[in-house]
């Protein structure tokens, strides 16, 4: 039954009357460009897609082994968990709570979900779809409230499995009140790093820059830090990064307001980096002007500021360079040859690990800084990005046994379910078999 | 090399000099029979069979699906977690630790192993053995302390995940303090359903007396409750099994002392129980005589008391029936055909879901029950029993994200490693690819 | 792309009037139902929704295993062959040619596809319509040939891989001049065993008349022989399944021309089994009235003949019982159960293992019937069956290497691609690493 | 059972005095050194250590699929075909045949095995070492035979599968006499091709020895023809090559007598390949000297020839070229940059696809010839070679659906089973079911 829902739905998002429809309502809550906003549309469609027909039940495909005897035989199972919550963030109103449902759903379990109230109608609108295109009213609970009565609902419904994508305080009081009984995809401050082969230079600069300021910085996947290889510094990438940040512009949300940090904020926290030795305004740095956005949102201009990375590694420096800025704001740092030993620590170091990039073609340098790092979705190769997985890439953190993932079967399969083990065995008894003595 | 030392492992324990040493060495510092001692130290070499040669890396093994362009490829990897913890407890000294101990090697993981200290002797002589086969001495930590020095331990070292076994009250202090970073085993309160088809009583009657009396009682997957469909309850099931737990004795640990419950505080849960109207206790309950088990230790012989149905389901009894003792102790009830639905409803409230048993060869009966439960480790047929998974079945619970598994390959990759996802995308570009408005 | 493709050609055969027009289609070139013919477009539909978004790329998922050093990883991949042929039979127009040519595409195939030129008609305008979905014209090449010729082409072109579905006759001749290049689906004679437990015999005469007589028993999965348990043979089984039979009619075409056989055929082979001692006719038996079927094809009412399970097994009649006839005929017998063994040696000496049912939910009885049998596709339980298995049943025989398999994606990806190991080993040298001796 | 079995014979291998008793054994058929025949045992013990324990049980893994309605779930397993044949040449007379054997009883048949004569004494002596470790007499049939006799044995038995290994030529008879149920592992012309990026060339220099002159080139994935980037073929390599040919010597059998070609038909094609206009003699090229070698047997010293690349792409030529001498001989040709499509079209025109290696550490030109290439066991990277694939790598060709692997669980399932689906559909029905109309 859900396989032909979710055809139908894909369907109904692939007609450009509907498409067009939720673009518009995801750009009216949230302030991206109609570009990032028909994106999430259409990985939602994909989405949908990927699990018409009979790819549903085979998400719930099981295995079996012989076992000792004729008769026996044990089969592992991914079985739901039953009631369980969802809870989603402003920046992806459509994607993540509707991949996410379905997911939910697939696997067999009875969701309620909650998406942060100021987009939630973006989500509203999807079930009415769904609904439309066969599923049952009682199959999901949907509500429209304020964090503190989520907590006190989940407290006292007891789900037995919650997932959350958001912040990562409050991702941390959750697991505490919810006795670790959650999976999580929360903040993560995301690094890239250029290698020493420098190529088609105009892409690598392209990517940098949807990378670091699509959405205007606030996907959970953002560039946060790049770390340059002194062949790239020397390049000409970065005059080309400032001269592609110099056209985003106000009137298409190509840059626009920024939900988390006021503009003050962020200008503080920029000042401080600079204070730094050897720090420098690469470009940015201001707020933007002309606009009507109001006071308590942020409006700055893309900005990257360059800290050296022997200054980012001391203990005093730290904390602070490796602050996720919740907007269009990026560090960038260089290294030499013999200075990857510190900058492998540098990403050992940080604490939340969702994404990465490492833009190289250089076989034995990927397999040095993948195997020495634990990022999840981590983006190699010579076109490698930090943002934009579509929903055939598994999206999540890595590193965490509450880290969940978003958009593969896998994905599905592992926050969505849990393994159960049934033994069947039927017998026959062997013959003439006797009561054994006690043990 | 892990495959070398777990075949050369192997290869020790089956040598029956080695395999008497651990034996006796178990029966030393746990009560159980030579039979339960000796089913550790074969359990553990099979484990380690399973994992001789290759099979540590094909435990490895990672997945990749073609991307959107030449040169893009998504893999899917098992990763490990890094620094982990493992904590277990008394009740199996080699097993438990032994196996979670390799797994967590296997997966690439540097753990912590905290056993027990009543009975951590067995582990330290292991880990010598692995030591002795090969096993690199910084490899692992092994670590000698009570409860609180450890728990400090894990919060002070904030190991990526960690591993307990042992009772739900830990459990749960453990999941906040360590904010959800972890896997769970806990104690289960573990249910038997005897279906309408009455075939092989023998066999049947000798399952319940091992499922529930073996090791006197304390295994997690120890029988605490069986459900008995009229037509077995009206059989001479309840006699046989009478007649078999008459057979324990305190000379061969068939029945022996238990270490977390005093005979006063098991005579007086007892009692309780009796006080339900229609109560009456079957056979057993009375302390066990002419012996020296210390009075911090509790003494029991089988005991079985049963308690009508209607009476458990009960608010005010509910909790008193279903609360588990840690020792040679189970009740029995009885069911018709229309009371199905109150049985299945019995088993929905329990909220910890390890073990259970459905033994009846009724396709459609074996079908209702199991679509209606959400237990771990379920066996279903004629020879279906609580107790004595294997080292090839999945042992653990269901229905909690925080759940662990113990034994076979899906167990260890769900507990000792995380999804990682690894996209490379090496290019080339498009030829005449030009740079895209920014979005 | 191939993902887009199916979807969009899933949905144009969700459109009513699509369907319909294939239905009608399939019914001008093949002798069956209304709902029969559009039990082929709906698989079909199903069948590509199955392969929708991004599910073409998952059937392509290899795996990976860490090698012995650094830098080593053995992959293996699932790689197409290159040019192959597909070769379809006149029975299924559509659903059979349809789901073996996307199955080649997806795994990156170039296939060439001929259909039985009676009824080829069907799959020429399926081709436009994939072609109209986005299909390149170079993907594919469609030929309309008699058998002989493209026996020569076949040579000729030496195709890496032909898929036949088809007679053994023709099966056998094309793995000779193949050298084995091949994979086949050829007829079967299949059998249902009726089990002791006798119940829901109204549900189980229908299905017998389905197996035995929709499409005029023109399907290589129809029922051929019925051995039943004496339980079944005393009950009004048989006078059902006779009344059923008795309701189908030319007008509808639940009862039509057979292609392959005359009538005079038929009832050639009816005599010769009427003349085995203890024999009979239980119905049908008489060629069909009132019709303007030409003579060169057959025309029989839907018969049953019973023949002695004894009788059957002498070497002078066995021959002769087990020669599949594709019209509308089934043979009857029946067996006590001390005589379940020589049930399973009839079993045994038939050659062609395609489907098979066992109608019982009596576990013990399953087990012993299916452990020793080796048919392909095989339904188990009460509501078992030989016919109509869906999309997403593995639809072929078993116990030949050469054996094909339609419909799921395990069957895609057996028949249309090749295992391929590549191991990545990319270095780097140990440090002073020297030149050992040549061995 | 079996699980127990590897795991004694393994450890018995793994005995110095077993594996040097086996190793001489070898030695005195097999024309080898120490160290290859060595090989030969240890592979085959790792591979008895792999499938150790209950890893035999975890070969029949099955899955299953929910159905369309309670009660329904399709099961995928891998099924035995039953009686099965075995046929292994003279080349490796322990590690073929034993790995074969072992597959082909794991997965559940029942195999009857037929070594090359002059080596069968190898095979005899394993067969009572697994005799000696438990198995049983009757699980399998071993044959002593010349080919003729073999052949008749199998067109009268007509095993389920056959397996073969040997020469092309054998096994296209075998495909037409069986008519097609058979798996092929045949000779191939293994090529190896050297990217643009020159690096360690001592490295790749001795395992070009190794390749192309272990085992006097008497392996089916020895160096057939090795393609040079003109950057390797300007570099030391060709010289260093020779100087590690010359270090062969017949004492210790690096270099040895070549059983199926004699030293006169070797050096005729030679001669007839140094006809060819711009062809030279690199090294090698002369008979062995002072030896008692029969001369029906070759002797031959390690022997290089240069073909010019569009001299070998000639219709006359490139038969000849192509033509797979099992003895120390191998081709060397060069390549610029532009000449890289016309290398892959010399690949793409050999008909058998075993072995190759491509020696690149750059992503691109990798990813470039294997995409554009189908041979099987594949080795890519700068530690690239054709020879010495360990139990842990799938071995076989690729291309052919008569192509069978040897070694790992993948090689072993797919050739040693088939896929049979059961499908258990037990009910209920649905309540108020009614007889539907025919159709």
């Amino acid at each position: 039954m859900l396989g032909d829902i979710s055809n139908k739905a894909a369907h109904m998002l692939s007609l450009p009357k509907v498409s067009d429809f939720f673009t518009r309502l995801i750009q009216r809550v949230a302030p991206k460009s109609y570009q990032q906003a028909l994106g999430e549309v259409y990985v939602t469609q994909k989405f949908l897609e990927n699990f018409s027909g009979d790819q549903v039940r085979f998400l719930a495909r099981s295995f079996a082994v012989p076992g000792n005897h004729l008769g026996q035989q044990s089969h592992g199972y991914r079985w739901p968990y039953g009631p369980v919550a969802i809870v989603t963030p402003f920046n992806f109103p459509l994607e993540i709570p509707a991949l996410q449902l379905m997911g939910a759903l697939y696997m067999g379990n009875k969701p309620i979900l909650k998406v942060d109230s100021k987009v939630s109608i973006v989500m509203e609108q999807m079930i009415r779809l769904l609904h439309h295109c066969g599923l049952p009213m009682e199959d999901l609970d949907f509500i429209n409230s304020d964090g503190k009565t989520m907590n006190k609902l989940l407290l006292e419904a007891n789900p037995r499995m919650t997932l959350f994508t958001g912040s990562s305080r409050v991702a941390d009081k959750l697991a505490v009140d919810l006795k670790g009984r959650i999976k999580l995809e929360d903040a993560g401050f995301d690094w890239k790093i250029l290698g020493p082969d420098v190529q088609e230079v105009d892409y690598v600069a392209w990517v940098c820059d949807q990378d670091a300021y699509a959405c205007s910085g606030q996907k959970c996947s953002a560039q946060s830090i790049v770390f340059m290889h002194e062949n790239w510094f020397k390049s000409s990438l970065i005059s080309r990064m400032k001269d592609l940040a110099a056209k985003r512009k106000l009137e298409d949300l190509t840059i626009g307001p920024v939900l988390t940090f006021t503009t003050e904020a962020m200008l503080e926290h920029m000042n401080k980096l600079l204070q730094i030795p050897g720090s420098e305004l690469l470009f940015g740095g201001k707020a933007l002007e002309n606009h009507s956005i109001p006071p308590i949102y942020g409006a700055l201009k893309p900005t990257a500021i360059y800290v050296p990375l022997e200054e980012i590694l001391k203990d005093g420096n730290y904390e602070l360079v490796t602050r996720e800025i919740f907007g269009p704001f990026q560090v960038v740092t260089d290294y030499k040859d013999n200075q990857l030993p510190r900058v492998l620590e540098a990403l050992e170091r940080m604490h939340a690990h969702l994404t990465a990039a490492v833009v190289s073609n250089d076989s034995l340098f990927l397999q040095e800084v993948i195997g020495k790092s634990v990022n999840g979705t981590t983006y190699a190769g010579l076109r490698a990005r930090t943002t934009g997985a579509p929903q055939n890439h598994w999206f999540g953190p890595a590193g965490d046994p509450r880290g969940a993932g978003i958009g593969t079967p896998e994905a599905i399969k592992l926050v969505w379910s849990c393994h159960r083990e049934i033994i069947y065995d039927i017998g026959p008894l062997p013959s003439h078999w006797e009561i054994p003595p006690a043990t």
